[in-house]
């Protein structure tokens, strides 16, 4: 993983990480992305699912469709947001959060085979365990499937978990200051209305 | 608020809204964005918080600054994850989520009046009750803030709510179909370290 002119962080310095480790840390803990591109000059976000390995996130292509054809540079921003910093001074509010940014250009995952295991991957990353519980998908369905594959090579992570960074004589005001956590729970699941009786909830979507 | 070429959608047209009650909905139950804007001809998405009126959303230069002087094309995407819909079939498997797409040039505030106004209503979007409470910008804190704001007249809202669309003979399997519901929640509050004591937790924040 290389730092270049994009991955430098001109900002908040202290919070970056160009590490591998902390990367995997941040795209591991959640499955949304927001896909960039450029269609016709213009900036284009999209949100979409997304799984890791080691070295390569992956996303379906569709999402993007009318403009990720070949050659297309993209920039994949995953954040997680676990909460407010309220300071004594509105200027000194912020967010604790967890980011990462990963840039290039992604490759059509064509081979058969791979298109299969990297689906896989990415099925495991967002639902652990239906790969193997759920209908596999079948020729067609693979047909109709574009995956796209991105090296983690040019990326970075941003991590802020601090406090509120005050000015010393905002200290003295009777303000209060700290910070509002914030975290995503996993609610009861809720059958499909047309889920045949009898079908056990399974135990590897429990989370 | 116009359907654009860039806003027309591609897919999924069912989950479309292009009115202006549906894209207020889904940008006033969060507060951090996607920002995407074009470098030097490549995408780049960053997070970063916004606040919203009956027209437009506002959000800091900063986060962007080597790419946001001016006459800058941004596509600005807010995102809830609500749930995980789990099918029959893998290939089914999708997410709940609300999720707005704005598109234009930003304008930045220069006018002193309208800055704080909008500083104001950025605030108290993230953060209910704060403007009043906490020490507010002084000449400098508001000369080192650039706050843009992006008209929603080209914008429009996706809402996915609905439930696993199997084949019908995935029906027959003995797999469980359903959703699994995710939440954001907050947690007690955290006192900063320095926070003197007798400085009782502000009502007002309480979420």
């Amino acid at each position: 993983m290389v730092a270049t002119d994009r991955t430098k962080l001109r900002r908040a310095k202290e919070k970056g990480h160009h590490d591998r480790a902390s990367l995997l840390d941040v795209l591991r803990a959640g499955f949304l992305c927001h896909l960039g591109v450029v269609v016709d000059g213009q900036p284009m976000v999209v949100p979409t699912v997304y799984g890791v390995s080691d070295d390569e996130i992956y996303f379906h292509g569709s999402v993007a469709s009318r403009s990720l054809t070949q050659d297309t540079q993209v920039c994949v921003t995953v954040t997680h947001v676990d909460g407010l910093i309220i300071a004594r001074s509105v200027f000194e509010h912020s967010v604790r959060y967890r980011s990462a940014m990963i840039y290039g250009v992604p490759r059509v995952v064509t081979d058969p085979e791979e298109k299969v295991e990297k689906l896989r991957l990415l099925t495991e990353h967002v639902t652990p365990g239906q790969w193997d519980y759920a209908r596999q998908p079948v020729r067609k369905e693979l047909a109709a499937t574009t995956l796209l594959a991105l090296s983690l090579d040019e990326a970075s992570a941003k991590i802020s978990n601090g406090w509120p960074d005050d000015e010393d004589e905002d200290l003295e005001l009777d303000v209060w200051a700290g910070v509002l956590p914030m975290t995503q729970q996993w609610g009861k699941p809720l059958p499909a209305p047309d889920l045949r009786e009898g079908i056990p909830f399974p135990g590897h979507l429990n989370r």
